[in-house]
């Protein structure tokens, strides 16, 4: 086939943008086999020309002028590589009304307003895709939406925020929470504001994309429940290591009889589980489903030339695919109410400090058997000022465990608010390496 | 976009095959959100028609007649699901002649006649591909395609093997080899005659199609150095636990300043890496590439439903992509020169029995050295009638060890041969967990 040129637009020239700009001409004769067609950028929206940038545009490919775009009638994809809710948004449904197709890189763009974004895309009958918004270069929407066609994925369980997954492996090696934090900091994982990372904001917006790609319904970032790792201790560290266990932050997306439930939570993960194979700032997404039973990709989840490489496969799909039909719909097509969230059902494992004297377990296993939570395994260990119980409990609604804790809390004998990890295992919780 | 019928063909009509048919009949609806079209199996070659079936085809599509599918012409894809080389490869050399776009799943064709068969689907202008010919339900070949397109990928590491990978992973729970194989035999993991799995011939036909599309240069089974498991014992797995390791049929392909090597090894696989991790039947390919760093992708590797589930997955990207020319190529572009087998640097662990008297030590230390191979560390353990030495060696060329072992075996102090794995670890050597 003859190389037809393709000219392409970008929004934004930073890191992503000068990055894919630079793949699309190094990597011109790759692409080229692979669609036929060479890929060229014409025009990149900055907000000023004159900055000197990493990989130096050609003349006259800066813009400020997003019109000079969107009437181009030429130019044959658009990637948003800008980031941010406004003026982007607006940049990206005004692309996509102008006929052309959109690739964005933008988490919390998808995350927050992905029914606007595909039903604008569906009525303008052009392809919006959106791999690097999830994990950077691991291609999970990918495989979603093309290899897992006729496989009805029922769970997605995901580590896919690398600055708490590099603070909690640097917690497993002895560091304690503030010590992990800076580290990550110091190497450029975290920011000086890690709120949206170590608070589960960030992965509960993955969370709200993958679990809308893999079920069909959508999840936005306000149906994720997500809670952080900021209250992680070492002490949590070396009790998951006594079971044989590792502290992760796991993102979940389940679906349960009808009804769907997106969460996230610090879990603990047995050692033989993929999951808690994840170590440093590396993300994984694990997929259930009844063809596949289940697969695992893992990589680098973030990262300049990581998310480029994903924003340049889009690209290439969107060429190879134009004029077909393939993938214009919207991934979600189905609405499932949501499970409420007391009601999903895990094993726990929780951890209570109490006074060390004769009947407080009595008390707390009374209170749990109230609430028909049955404990699987219990260690008691001498701990500051009294007693530390590490209880794993049987399968149970998390609203059960919960209701229980509450009481318990309560008790004159218990110290502080325990802590309630779910447990992410493929054994029985008798099996774990606690002895 | 309103629906249109696509008719498909299959060859075979067996475990897979019936699996394709029931997949494209019940999840026709998710078909026809990605594609737009509904596949409709109108003939499936059998040898013969009035067997019993798992999901029996409807009347008038099983056939004998291989002319009355290449002859129809509204047949817009065939998949391949007989195995087998001949007459299977006539087949699928005709379908792409008749203008057929053919999906296989038959992983000894493409690794012995890929050259052939790309040929004949480049000159006709139609789609060859062949996921499922590769760890079943695992997307490595889309992903490497479609997803790493501008990411030159240097090695790639993969346990790709079920069988024997269950069977090491019973070893590890302390069966011998005879056990973990009859195990293996009576879960339907290894055939009655396991050769093909045991002796690493089933890894090596995987290994060249892999690393002949993530290298683009032409690797055939007859490429691929290998060796099986058949030689692994009880003592083997006990000293890899020692050092925090696991033992694993291990495949590398990796590019060395510009030349290439493919190899199946037993190897003794770091417990910290993520390809320890996998265990039973399960597969795991890690791609490693600049952009990218490296992706890992685990599942189950075979599996009637799991392959059928990647041959629907091809079908619909052949329907997806049909009349853009998107890869059309084959996915061999260039040649590679071989690497001398020899030459292929790892760190290695070498385990040899010998006399327990003075100067034995000496006597390898001197042989080893002689070759410029460098000892990490090395511990002695009394053994049966002497003593075992294992050693961990810094990385050496693979031809220096086994020549300086030839000379060690030689030594009258030495009892039997020497075994050497290759160690795989993203650590130095020296840090292992071995004291």
């Amino acid at each position: 086939m003859a190389s037809v040129d393709v000219p392409v637009a970008l929004l934004g020239y930073g890191t992503v943008g000068s990055s894919v700009a630079r793949f699309l001409e190094q990597s011109g004769d790759d692409i080229e086999r692979a669609t036929g067609h060479r890929l060229r950028v014409v025009r990149a929206l900055v907000r000023d020309v004159e900055k000197e940038r990493e990989f130096p545009a050609p003349d006259g490919v800066l813009t400020t002028d997003f019109e000079s775009i969107i009437n181009d009638p030429l130019i044959a994809v658009v990637a948003e590589v800008m980031g941010g809710i406004e003026p982007t948004g607006g940049y990206v449904l005004d692309a996509l009304r102008a006929g052309k197709p959109v690739v964005t890189a933008n988490k919390q763009l998808v995350a927050q307003r992905s029914a606007e974004l595909f039903e604008t895309a569906k009525a303008a009958g052009v392809q919006l895709r959106f791999e690097a918004s999830v994990c950077a270069a691991i291609p999970v929407i990918k495989v979603l939406r093309e290899s897992l066609v006729v496989t009805h994925v029922h769970r997605v369980l995901g580590i896919v925020n690398g600055t708490t997954n590099f603070i909690l492996s640097q917690m497993e090696g002895g560091a304690d929470y503030a010590e992990a934090l800076a580290e990550a900091q110091a190497r450029g994982y975290a920011e000086a504001d890690p709120s949206d990372d170590v608070k589960g904001a960030d992965a509960a917006a993955k969370m709200a994309i993958l679990a809308t790609v893999a079920f069909g319904s959508r999840v936005t970032l306000a149906d994720v429940d997500y809670e952080g790792i900021e209250g992680i201790t070492p002490l949590h560290v070396a009790a998951a290591r006594e079971m044989d266990m590792v502290v992760r932050l796991v993102g979940a997306a389940t679906l349960v009889d009808g009804k769907l439930d997106v969460r996230v939570r610090p879990s603990l993960v047995d050692k033989r589980h993929p999951l808690a194979a994840v170590a440093g700032p590396f993300n994984a997404v694990m997929l259930q489903g009844d063809a596949i039973r289940e697969i695992t990709l893992e990589g680098p989840g973030a990262g300049g030339i990581e998310t480029a490489s994903a924003v340049v496969a889009d690209m290439v799909s969107v060429i190879g695919t134009t004029g077909t039909g393939f993938l214009q719909n919207d991934a979600c097509w189905r609405s499932f109410e949501r499970l409420s969230p007391g009601e999903l059902r895990s094993p726990y494992y929780v951890n209570i400090h109490v006074d060390d004297r004769p009947g407080v377990l009595a008390h707390i296993a009374k209170r749990l058997a109230v609430h028909e939570v049955s404990v699987a395994r219990l260690v008691q260990s001498p701990a500051e000022g009294g007693a530390a119980l590490h209880i794993v409990l049987h399968e149970a609604p998390e609203g059960a465990v919960k209701a229980a804790l509450a009481e318990i809390v309560q008790l004159p004998e218990t110290h502080a608010r325990p802590s309630i990890f779910p447990v992410i295992s493929d054994r029985g919780v008798e099996e774990l390496g606690w002895a």
